[in-house]
């Protein structure tokens, strides 16, 4: 009696992502001894092919942005990340795209010291649904939330703002720039670095962009109880969001899809990593100001991401 | 500026479901401290709608059976679950399903004693697609895996064999039965129970029947390096399923969606919670011979469920 394909599918692309624990992802469970002394920290996000990502994105790099959009949520905490869980849903047992995309995967369990630990892959009549549960822990009580924002913090960001989304304009048809400023930014889109940094014991608060500066500024004003203003000539920017040019400021100002981190620093301190300041966090409601090159306040129509217009 | 939809339905349905260590459910991720002294067990299991649930089952039991198909790898490994994350791609916004999706979870995480740790809402213009990792915990050293089955251990079955596989075909209009077994076949199809019994130290191998009688035994004497033989008027039958008549019995032994434990059990050991003894696992090659009434073997076209045939 033969087993059905996805038997042959997990044992040729998936058993050689296993790590110590996933019991050779032949089990029910993966069974481990969790770090000892250490606090367990654990997300988990969804891609979904159409919305996350592009159908015709490559597989490598649809693996890697399923583990680092993950990966920047332990970044986001403080966390360490050891470890994952994947579901699959695909329309069809495509067994190239599967094997790149466990290649990308492979690549990045090298790059970043992470496992696969367990899974499920599924069949299903509509577009690929990804799912991946992050695991990592962090010394006890040294977790960084999104609530510990104070009055007077100076508000610092990771990298540059704005590229996911413009990267993401550009394979739409939606932003003509020249190379190597487009390929750049499409880089960014499909391949988020994770900024797992040592923010323990330096910032007050942190999270990582995903929904758009803007809006996620809010979620910290929200769960710290303050507001914010930032300077948008302070955002950094790469060369090619640049070149872009001004009439996409709002864009890069709310796209998300940069995983890059969103901090609050004490006023006298100054991140040992690299990290651009561009703003302050006010006593106030919990609202977010951008003041725009003319010193006035800039009005967004919207401040990221929805997925449920 | 006013948030996007899905974060009023994460407030409004989701949040009351989250338990210690989910910070509300509005930070990048949860953190506790890990069971002391424990082992952690984890698990993921997919279920996409048209797949593994139809687009009109009630909301209450699609949430319930993504918790419960997860909570049933528990069960086979001995664990005790604690928690669960679970992200979830939707058409659309429907309050009133996510509200009901969300009554039955309450309901089941007062009854398995678990709680919501994180998670994902998005968009797909596809089926729902529907991920749950649930976590768990064993004492060191005490999980039970499928590799630990003897020649001359005997096979047991927790519940009865094939009644999901049989709701299924009710409900898709290949069986036709009268009440009250109709309605029982579809109850077993939408609400599995998982059966969290105390098998460790007391089994050498279990697994969870989801994909068949015949094939997840097969996975067993796989990992155990044995094989398998069973006697099919011993595999128990609910009234509903006798009703229903021989033509179903290689359906019943091969349908799956059981969430039942299949276990080996050392020969002079009567299991301490209710099962029943359908064989006895052999040297030899891994493989599964099933005995029909007429003590002769029964060749079964397929072992089980296939997700890409």
């Amino acid at each position: 009696m033969t087993l059905p394909p996805e038997f042959a599918l997990i044992a040729r692309h998936f058993r050689p992502l296993a790590g110590d624990g996933a019991l050779g992802l032949s089990d029910d469970a993966a069974v481990f001894a969790p770090p000892a002394g250490r606090d367990l920290v654990i997300a988990a996000d969804a891609m979904v092919e159409g919305v996350h990502f592009l159908p015709d994105d490559p597989p490598e790099t649809v693996g890697r942005k399923l583990l680092r959009v993950n990966l920047s949520d332990m970044a986001a905490m403080g966390a360490t990340p050891f470890g994952y869980l994947m579901t699959l849903s695909l329309p069809r047992a495509d067994d190239a795209w599967i094997g790149a995309f466990c290649a990308g995967l492979a690549e990045d369990q090298r790059e970043y010291g992470v496992r696969l630990l367990g899974g499920d892959t599924t069949s299903t009549r509509g577009p690929a649904a990804l799912s991946l549960t992050v695991l990592g822990s962090v010394a006890p009580g040294a977790a960084v939330t999104r609530s510990g924002a104070r009055p007077g913090d100076a508000i610092w960001v990771t990298g540059t703002i704005g590229d996911g989304a413009l990267g993401l304009a550009v394979l739409t048809g939606k932003l003509v720039l020249p190379e190597p400023h487009a390929a750049f930014l499409v880089g960014r889109y499909r391949l988020p670095q994770p900024r797992l940094l040592p923010i323990t014991g330096v910032v007050h608060a942190a999270m990582d962009v995903s929904d758009g500066l803007v809006q996620d500024l809010g979620h910290i004003c929200r769960a710290s109880g303050c507001g914010a203003e930032i300077v948008a000539a302070l955002v950094p920017a790469s060369g090619a969001a640049r070149a872009a040019g001004d009439a996409w400021l709002a864009r890069r100002l709310t796209g998300g899809d940069d995983y890059e981190l969103l901090l609050a620093v004490p006023p006298d301190v100054t991140p040992p990593f690299p990290a651009t300041r561009i703003g302050t966090f006010t006593a106030g409601a919990p609202e977010v100001g951008v003041l725009g090159p003319d010193g006035l306040p800039v009005a967004l129509s919207s401040g990221g991401w929805s997925h449920f217009a």
